[in-house]
């Protein structure tokens, strides 16, 4: 029997989750190579700015696989709805049965990308935080603020966004988290404040430029998700001390890399993939003048950890 | 907000539908290139000899579009499962919300299936038949028959299979539909008496060979939908008067016609799609000497034309 739950109790469930631990340790499967993960399955809908991207795989010990059905419409917000929707599905590796539908509406992939976020700032960010700097006004702008707040102390916030009013809607949300927030027009000046930037646009033009990024700057840039989407200019890449991804096969396809790495401004072998630097955290940052980058263009076994841990958490109830 | 149908829901409604019909419109759709297919996503799990298939796609001027997973774990009988389990999904083209989930457990995918061996029956079978032949005794094998009773009176039928029990409780099953059963030990002979023949086999060594086929024959190769799979020497597609295709794109890379371009013994010149045949009858059998074959692997159309008219009807009620 199929077992489908919705929004409102995947929501609830995932009030006790430690979900920035969930994703960390799938990061490290991913790294140690445990994890088989097919390639990306996507249709695009350009009338009206649409994609779906289908992400799936399974971790080769565990008993479930998961497959997550994404889609981003862009010009939904004009019709009054949400942009995102989608479902994650869990289906037994030993037979093929399908046994939980979790329809969480985009959700659960906003909340992994979020906590991604996280973990790329506990293990690359300097030591002294004294201003987070968001780049873009939309969903993730908030969430990358909020599962922040669980890796830092540090709630000095600037925002900015190319949209006045999403800049200042945003900015208000992230204060009432507990932020001191500042909307900065000036990009440069939002960079050279911030000891952890996060990228968050579907920019497909270079945003941040290699003059405004100062040392002891980490970058964690999670916007660009597909081959053309691109917010970081390669140069920083080049002079980044660490580039680092959530997944090196993807992210040569994929993302801020993928960008660089076709203009030759980043060689394949300084990529080093997140999860090798939870293993081993001395190739992670080992000083505070350091420029890191981590490129994040999404994972499946973010979304096969947050479906198990949600899944798990709701058949016990 | 979505809808959950399940599986007792979704055979009621399959009832009161031509399926036949419905996967012959949407075979003209997709030899009209207005149907927007992505590669087929594809995990295995040698270890339980389970794949899982993801297909998808659109029909450029609908409303919604549809992913269907579909899983086969060809061990689940010795544990007294089902060895297809899945469901399809239907979303909206204009928006990507997720309008309904239909846990069809399979069933779908099966009635799609026997429906489109149906349509090559109808547009490539000889006027005369005087014998059904089935290859296999699985699921495939009891609806292949089925859904044939809707497009030809022949009801005598011959089947073969490598088990014995298989085979019997197979033909038993079939003899409730109302056939004349005979269960062959001897394929050659099947192949002889028949003038529809029906692969449904997961074999991966060649079955029906030149010698056994005579003038006047038409097969159906419906097992075959990977590019390791095979039923039909490819001598029989040499020299066969017609080899068609659910989809061209798909049949070069998986199924019969893939294995005999691979040697040299089709050419793609000589390959024509279903579709183009229900749009032009002239383009299929046009005396009962020849032989014709349709391969078929399953095309995401087949999904998008039976997700559509079910959910149709079931959102009505």
């Amino acid at each position: 029997m199929t077992e489908v739950f919705k929004i409102n109790e995947i929501l609830e469930a995932l009030e006790g989750i430690d979900v920035i631990a969930v994703i960390a340790e799938g990061f490290k499967a991913l790294s140690q190579g445990k994890v088989d993960i097919p390639p990306i399955g996507e249709m695009l809908f350009p009338k009206v700015n649409g994609e779906l991207h289908i992400k799936y795989g399974a971790i080769e010990s565990d008993d479930d696989f998961v497959v997550k059905l994404a889609t981003g419409f862009f010009e939904n917000p004009k019709l009054g709805l949400n942009p995102f929707s989608g479902c994650m599905l869990v289906f037994s590796q030993k037979t093929g049965q399908l046994s939980s539908v979790l329809l969480e509406e985009g959700e659960l992939t906003n909340h992994r990308t979020a906590a991604a976020g996280a973990v790329a700032a506990k293990y690359l960010a300097p030591k002294e935080i004294d201003m987070i700097g968001i780049v873009g006004t939309g969903v993730q702008a908030r969430l990358q603020a909020l599962y922040l707040q669980r890796v830092t102390d540090c709630r000095n916030l600037m925002i900015w966004g190319r949209d006045k009013d999403k800049t200042l809607s945003a900015a208000e949300d992230i204060r009432s988290m507990g932020y001191d927030v500042k909307p900065e027009k000036n990009l440069a000046a939002l960079c050279g404040a911030s000891q952890i930037i996060v990228t968050t646009t579907p920019s497909t033009e270079p945003l941040i430029e290699l003059e405004m990024v100062r040392p002891g700057t980490h970058i964690t840039a999670m916007g660009s998700d597909t081959s053309e989407k691109c917010e970081i200019a390669p140069d920083v890449l080049k002079v980044a001390d660490i580039v680092a991804a959530d997944s090196i096969d993807q992210a040569v396809k994929r993302g801020e890399i993928s960008q660089a790495l076709r203009v030759n401004k980043c060689d394949r072998d300084k990529l080093i993939e997140l999860g090798s630097i939870i293993l081993n955290p001395s190739m992670g940052r080992v000083n505070d003048n350091q420029i890191t980058i981590a490129d994040l263009s999404g994972v499946a076994i973010q979304d096969i950890m947050i479906a198990k841990a949600v899944t798990k958490k709701l058949r016990k109830k």
